[in-house]
């Protein structure tokens, strides 16, 4: 790429219509924002895909008859996971910090374990909320959110994510990646420029 | 490799000395086992590495004087962690199983929370217990495991351990592993044939 000028190859994450910060220049619901997104995309020159895992989450979150358009617009691909290579540091680090979280889930249950308060409800979301944050919170924890990296990896493109986990890995492997949150204003700019 | 003998360089794991099944054929301590396995290589023409990680690991378990001698028969070398490349399937199904283990561990946390049995020493080891296997068994869980594997593979060596994690891993990526219960026979069978 030698012009100064955005890449116009695009993956996309379900977070870019679910995160509230990540929508809120298309909608405020993410039916409403998918839909906003779709008339601003209407004719421009850009291409987008999504791991067709992704789409499937993102299906749990948006009406059938929106994702029935979206897919019209969005092309679903899977990467391909026997062709791409990683260093083995990624591993490694990956597996480091994997266990400094699982030295902290254990002590978060045992903390739990022993505070001998009545069982209810608030306790439990409570150990819940911390557990998740302990354990998933910075770190790529789903199928999904690795697809998602290795097809923008696979297809040199833009990932479009507001996932602090996801978006921490694709940095990691030199993924091009942009904020879901200012995405909306990338469009912009490039409806601007010639098409 | 033409001919068919064993192959002669091995990456050996703490788990050879300290895993009672693993170390049986050579001593009752890890301490008299690393001197039986002394002798018996003696004079072999093997080829013995350690990723320097293991090898402090192993300090813990055995007498100064023993391992001070070991490491003269033994070469310590990490991996080359940038020049080694994994495919990207192996991360995946990785986070896939820990994302598995981690509902676990939250299912686990959650169960002692709230039995509202009075905290007591049985209860927080039973945790600990049961909240180790979730999450640990079977798997590479540390930053040893994953330099004992890759020493393997870039050296072209044999990996013997008896960590199920380890040799699954190993398996993975396609090393030649031996399970370190067997490794005292075939030291054995090389001994036997011309050396």
């Amino acid at each position: 790429m030698l012009l100064h000028m955005p890449n116009r190859v695009f993956v996309i994450d379900t977070s870019l219509f679910v995160n509230p910060h990540a929508r809120g220049h298309f909608g405020k619901s993410p039916t409403a924002a998918v839909k906003a997104f779709l008339k601003i995309i209407a004719k421009m020159n850009i291409e987008l895909f999504i791991p067709p895992s992704v789409f499937n989450e993102m299906k749990n979150f948006i009406e059938k008859k929106t994702t029935d358009e979206l897919e019209l617009h969005i092309k679903k691909r899977a990467p391909n996971m026997y062709s791409i290579y990683l260093p083995a540091a990624v591993l490694y680090d990956f597996i480091d910090d994997i266990r400094t979280r699982i030295n902290k889930g254990m002590r978060l249950a045992e903390e739990f374990a022993k505070d001998n308060h009545p069982d209810n409800d608030i306790k439990l979301g409570k150990l819940r909320e911390k557990y998740r944050d302990a354990m998933r919170t910075g770190i790529i924890d789903s199928k999904e959110d690795v697809e998602l990296v290795l097809l923008t990896k696979e297809l040199d493109a833009t990932l479009i994510s507001s996932d602090e986990g996801v978006l921490k890995f694709a940095s990691e492997i030199g993924c091009t990646y942009l904020n879901a949150e200012k995405f909306h204003a990338l469009l912009k700019k490039i409806k601007k420029a010639k098409n």
